[in-house]
C-alpha cells in the first residue's frame, strides 16, 4: 500500500501525449523513489467528484491521505516537502527553489503558453497579436538563458524547480523555439536525459497507448 | 528598522498603475500589519543589480534580512509563512491556500493575460486566435463562478490565495469580462473593498504620481 495515488485521464489525443502534466508529477515521484499508484479518470465524461478534486475539470490531481491537491506547481511543492531529492533542506536554498518553481509558471509559461497555442493551431499568419506573443517569448528566453549558461541546474542540485522550468521549455523545444538560446536547449536535454524522466514518460505514454 | 523591503520601479506609465504587481505584496503586508519600507530601482534603466535580484527585469521583489525573493506568487507563499492572518494554521487548509496560490496563475492568470493583452491592444478583429482565447478564458471563469458562488473566500477564512485570485480577476473585471460571472464579480468586489487593499492600492498610485 501506498499514501500517494497521482491521478490523471483514462485517455488523450495523440497530440498532447507525453505533455500531460501528470508527467511532471511522475517524474517527481520517480526521482524521490515514492512509492505511488496512478489511478484514471475519464477525459471525455467529467463527473462531479471530478470537480470535486480539480475544479477545472483537468488533470492531474494527488491524494496523500486525506489531503487532495490539484495544480501540477502545488503538488510539486508538497512532494518537495516529502523528500530533500525534490528540494534542498537549506533554508536560502530552499526560498529559491520556490521561486523559481513560480517563475516558471507566472514568468517562462506565462509566455510559452500562448506561444504554443499559436503553433498548435496551425495558423501562420503574421498579425500583430502573434508577434506581441512572439517577443513575449523572447523576451522571457533571453533571460532564462543568461540564467542557465554555466549552471546544471536552477539552484544548486536538482529539485521540483527545474522539473517544472524543464517541462516548461521542453514545449517550447517542440517546436524549435529554443533554436537560438543553446543554454536552454541544453539544459532541457540534461534534465531530459534522466532516468526518472525517461520512466515517467515512457509510463505516460503506455498509460494512454492502453486505452487506444 | 524593518526586516521586510519591497522594490518596486520608481515610475511606470499610465496604464498599468493600479495593477503593478507589488501591489500584491503591500495589500498582503498590510493584512498581516508587518512593518515594511518601500525601495524603488529605475524603470528606465534596469542594471545589473536589479538583474541579481529578479533575473527577468521585473518587479517586484522583497528581502527579508538576507533572503531575497521574486515572483510575487512566491512571495505571498514567503509572507503567508510569517503570519496566520495570511495563511491558516490547519494542515489542510494551509494546502488548499497554496494549491489555489498556483491556481490564480496557472489556471486563471494563464487565460487571462492573453485575454488582457488583447483588450490593451485595442485590436477588434475576431480572428481564431482571438476567438481561442475569449473561449480559454470562459472555460475557466465558469468554474471559477461555481467556487465562488456561495463562498466569502476561497479557503474558509481570507489568504494570500484570495489576494492572488482576486487581484487576477479584478484586471478581467477592468475590461468588463466579468459580466456574466456575478460571484466572481461579487468576490473582486469584496476583496478590494477591505482596508488593507484600498491602502495599498492608494500607496502605489501615490508611489507613481511621485515621479511624474
Amino acid at each position: 500500500m501506498t499514501d500517494l495515488i497521482l491521478t490523471t485521464f483514462d485517455w488523450v489525443p495523440e497530440a498532447p501525449r507525453g505533455y500531460v502534466r501528470d508527467l511532471r508529477v511522475r517524474w517527481a515521484l520517480e526521482e524521490a523513489e515514492l512509492p505511488y499508484r496512478v489511478n484514471s479518470v475519464p477525459f471525455r465524461d467529467r463527473g462531479i467528484d471530478h470537480f470535486s478534486h480539480q475544479p477545472f475539470g483537468q488533470v492531474p490531481w494527488l491524494t496523500d491521505r486525506d489531503i487532495s491537491i490539484f495544480e501540477s506547481g502545488a503538488i510539486l511543492l508538497h512532494l518537495g516537502e516529502l523528500s530533500s531529492k525534490l528540494m534542498p533542506t537549506e533554508p536560502h536554498d530552499r526560498s529559491d527553489v520556490k521561486e523559481w518553481l513560480f517563475a516558471a509558471i507566472a514568468s517562462v509559461e506565462a509566455a510559452s503558453q500562448p506561444w504554443s497555442f499559436f503553433k498548435f493551431s496551425g495558423d501562420t499568419d503574421e498579425t500583430p497579436m502573434r508577434k506581441f506573443f512572439d517577443s513575449f517569448l523572447e523576451a522571457r528566453l533571453k533571460h532564462m538563458e543568461t540564467v542557465l549558461a554555466g549552471h546544471e541546474w536552477l539552484v544548486g542540485t536538482f529539485s521540483i524547480a527545474d522539473i517544472l522550468m524543464a517541462d516548461v521549455l521542453r514545449l517550447v523545444d517542440r517546436f524549435d523555439g529554443l533554436a537560438v538560446y543553446p543554454a536552454c536547449r541544453d539544459y532541457v536535454a540534461r534534465a531530459t536525459a534522466r532516468p526518472s524522466f525517461v520512466k515517467a514518460h515512457a509510463d505516460q505514454m503506455a498509460h494512454f497507448a492502453a486505452a487506444d
